[in-house]
């Protein structure tokens, strides 16, 4: 391999102090982040202008993506946008039998380079990637169908913070035990007993990244840095639909580790012939030792099963609920939960979905209100927050494929439809299927309803469910986490006593709860650095973004010793 | 529930100090031990005296063993000593649908106790076991057939030492994030958003240890701990031959969970009848979330395979090898070699089994010698060590079960026997089965030589196998290593090619290295706060004791966020 242009010392100064206060900034949970979130602060410093990440983006359409890795035997894609066009791109189609071996020939490399190498150069992957923030917004968009804003910031800045503290925990875990000891035993008056141990954090073998439709980049970061910050190579199959932002982040991811003298390979592109179905294959090959997978409850537990050779960390889905007991900010809670439901249409694995609300009403600083009229007020408040064609545009983007627009339209028919899904043109992108979302009243005391409030509807679909009492909400919100799991639990209450039960019941169920959400914190947003994604304790998922558990297994330090 | 004796400043002040150097030895890996080994440390400050041990023991014998513990529908028990006796010892029958929701009574208390009153309360329990450390010994000694010694320091200090260990690092796991933190988020001219948080370690609901025979203190204390610092109640089913040290273990902790005003069904004990099998029944009830496993690998297997509701930690069975390539020092290699094969007669995971020595011989500083040389002088060290009845009863201690028995009278015809297996009489107990190793000889050449020396073949029983090099030995380290893993790997050479080449095999197969021992420290032997038992890389155990893997999951963080 020719000599290392990225130097240890132009590594550390580029990124040791970013590192440091990614890990100050963990340890606090304060807001940080050194990745901008307005797309004008980019085009300076070598970073891509909008025009040049839009050009660049352009480029990449109607073309092969070239990665230069071993045992390319064919070309495959088929990536159309959810706002209309195909893409085009062709990415190699990999022989796994040839570039799994060649994946695992750099890892003794890559091990022996040590944690704070391997920091450095995931940040230096991560700094080029934020570089072409505006060239991933695109290819975030025309595969997630994120509104283009949107798929700014959650699939660049947001998504990079993601990949930033996994780097941060991965770090961290595996400096607390010391490279090197002297061990020395007390023996009375003998001698005492004297070892010089060396402990080597040492990877378990290559990591297979399952990347989903909607959340390419920050869903697929998180594992993807972990894992390589932990030494492993790491073998991305993104999902169909979703290629172009992970194929994107593995050519950067490879040009980085070649640059900074390490094998390419480390870090490789797995893209399947339509129909093809690799994922199921590669995730029980001897060679691969961990899973990060983002997609279905069914086949994340099916890996769960099934990938026994395997680490296996899985986001699937779950059942997210709001209890709605009182408020002393009516107009605040509805516009609040209006957002919530229309963001990026309930395509978020943290969009609520069930409300819960008292049937003899709440009380609100503006009187008290009736189920009825709480309803009918969240869906004038829905109503009048997409009212505006551009604006519904800019925050429902398009539906991402045909399952959630199918759900959509079936949703219509489990209940009393209090606010109807409505098509809204995008006038930029006449393919593009938009819809803002729909709003159904479930009697949650009619077993017939409970099929559709206790299943995940995911997409567009918000349930009004009424119940007896909020204490009959908070064991519906118990049973829902405990049996379908949850990502997010939102509550309004204006009661101690209310708020106190409430977070017993997520205390108990291990879900992560948003109180009394009236202003711009939205239940479906959590911040990397500060906020857990997920807690790792329903069955919404087995892990959360990110802690310690979630990089604490991806290594194994193995200690040699030796008499002094 | 009455006041609390224990308070929290009582705690503070009596274990604070030994938990801030519990968190700096696994920082730095030095050595360092609050529990003394020698026998005479004890019988002051309120400790128990080996005379005072040694009648509490007696007291305990051919009695009912009361714990006041709910669901109690019978008393069982039928442990005979390995060294002949048996302990007339009655436990009470737990009804697990009485134990396990009463376990569960006291869990939200516990947890809002917090890291620092659960990490000082559960260094009440080891302090007052340590306390009775020579009453402990006798336990000990009369369940696993450890010698008086062994059964002290094993299952006394260093076991409570593998429990601190564990203490520590939940602790320092839980307090890595902050209990609360203020979010602000700036929003440019307008106001910045700002949220408060708090963060709470919850646990997973109750764990289940499965003890083992041969150390049933040793093995049981780290996933204990482990699990009731983080929160999570434990209930405790012993091996049924070696029930008395992990009874005694719940009496303490559940008399100090009293006094500190938690609920003492937090810890409970679950006793089989005999054939009841009831381990199967508990590790897959909803209410299990946890489970620790030291035994067989068809059990741990199964236990991964099927627990699918619980975090599981197994430590099952291992290949262990030393290869002899060289050495510097042949007298020092063969004593330290002939201790290892017969401390408590090889009844150790960490015993090696397979010593591979080049066809040709080796290099020593004695002169060349050849494989049958190593093999004779090998089996005359171990016959020097255990000449003295007296000396190999202190050493070997008794065969802890008739499965051990068979497979090393069975042994001794699967090669040439170098050094044939004696018995040897023990005055003080007439009923103990010792057994010196057996030393057999086998070609690695041979295929029907394979069968044997792939096997675990636990007990005292070593292989002799001549490999045609030792690259050929590190071909087969790595295949033993890699198909039946290790816990422990030894070697012995002069040459830095080798040593590189032995240490780059276990760095890529994860197993744990001794090399070239040949003083008072044995590659059987690790030391709490320093060694690392197992890697959890290989099949041999998915866990390491001690490290953050091994209790970062024992916990979930769940998050409450409010508007500021």
């Amino acid at each position: 391999m020719a000599a290392a242009q990225l130097t240890s010392d132009h590594l550390t100064e580029r990124h040791r102090s970013t590192l440091e206060q990614a890990l100050e900034a963990i340890r606090t949970r304060a807001y940080w982040s050194p990745h901008p979130e307005h797309p004008k602060a980019y085009g300076e410093d070598g970073s891509l202008s909008a025009a040049d990440g839009l050009e660049a983006h352009k480029a990449t359409l109607g073309a092969r993506f070239e990665l230069d890795q071993p045992g390319t035997d064919g070309w495959t894609g088929g990536e159309v946008s959810p706002y209309g066009p195909e893409l085009g791109v062709e990415y190699p189609h990999a022989d796994v039998d040839v570039l799994l071996p060649a994946m695992r020939a750099g890892m003794a490399a890559w091990r022996d380079a040590g944690p704070d190498t391997r920091a450095l150069v995931c940040l230096e992957i991560l700094a080029r990637i934020s570089g072409r923030t505006h060239e991933f917004a695109h290819a975030v968009m025309h595969t997630s169908g994120q509104a283009f804003m949107m798929a700014f910031q959650a699939g660049g800045p947001h998504a990079q913070d993601r990949g930033l503290e996994a780097v941060a925990y991965a770090y961290a875990e595996q400096v607390r035990t010391p490279l090197d000891a002297d061990w020395s035993k007390p023996q009375g008056k003998r001698d005492p007993l004297e070892l010089r141990k060396t402990f080597t954090p040492v990877p378990r073998g290559v990591s297979l990244l399952i990347g989903c439709n909607t959340f390419p980049t920050w869903n697929g970061y998180p594992g993807l840095f972990a894992s390589l910050a932990t030494g492993n190579p790491v073998l991305v199959k993104p999902h169909p639909r979703a290629v172009l932002p992970l194929a994107l982040t593995v050519r950067v991811a490879r040009e980085v580790l070649a640059e900074a003298g390490f094998d390419p390979n480390l870090v490789a592109l797995a893209v399947e012939r339509p129909g093809e179905g690799i994922a199921k294959d590669l995730a029980v090959r001897p060679e691969i030792r961990i899973i990060d997978y983002t997609g279905s409850t069914s086949f994340g537990d099916w890996l769960e099963a099934n990938a026994r050779q395997a680490q296996v960390y899985t986001e699937k889905a779950g059942v997210n609920t709001v209890v709605v007991d009182s408020t002393d900010d009516y107009k605040g809670m509805l516009s609040n939960l209006a957002f919530s439901l229309s963001l990026y249409s309930g395509q978020m694995c943290t969009t609520p979905q069930n409300l819960l609300i008292p049937r003899d009403g709440i009380t609100t600083d503006a009187g008290p209100k009736s189920y009825d009229e709480v309803v009918a007020d969240l869906a004038a408040a829905v109503s009048g927050l997409l009212g505006d064609d551009a604006r519904a545009n800019a925050l429902l983007g398009a539906i991402v494929n045909p399952d959630v627009k199918a759900r959509l339209e079936a949703a219509a028919g489990l209940g009393e439809v209090a606010l109807a899904s409505r098509e809204v043109a995008n006038p930029d992108f006449p393919g593009a299927v938009v819809r803002t979302p729909v709003l159904v009243k479930l009697d949650g005391s009619k077993p017939d309803a409970e099929a559709a409030y206790m299943s995940e509807c995911f997409g567009p679909v918000a349930f009004a469910v009424s119940v007896e009492s909020t204490a009959d909400a908070l064991e519906l919100l118990r049973r829902t986490v405990r049996e379908k799991g949850a990502m997010t639990v939102g509550a309004y209450t204006t009661s101690p006593d209310v708020e106190r039960a409430v977070e017993e019941v997520c205390l108990e169920e291990s879900a992560q709860l948003s109180l009394n959400l009236t202003g711009g914190v939205y239940v479906n947003q959590t911040a990397a650095f500060s906020d857990f994604h997920g807690s790792g304790g329903n069955p919404a998922a087995n892990a959360a973004l990110c802690d310690s558990a979630f990089v604490a297994n991806r290594f194994r330090v193995v200690e040699v010793r030796r008499q002094a």
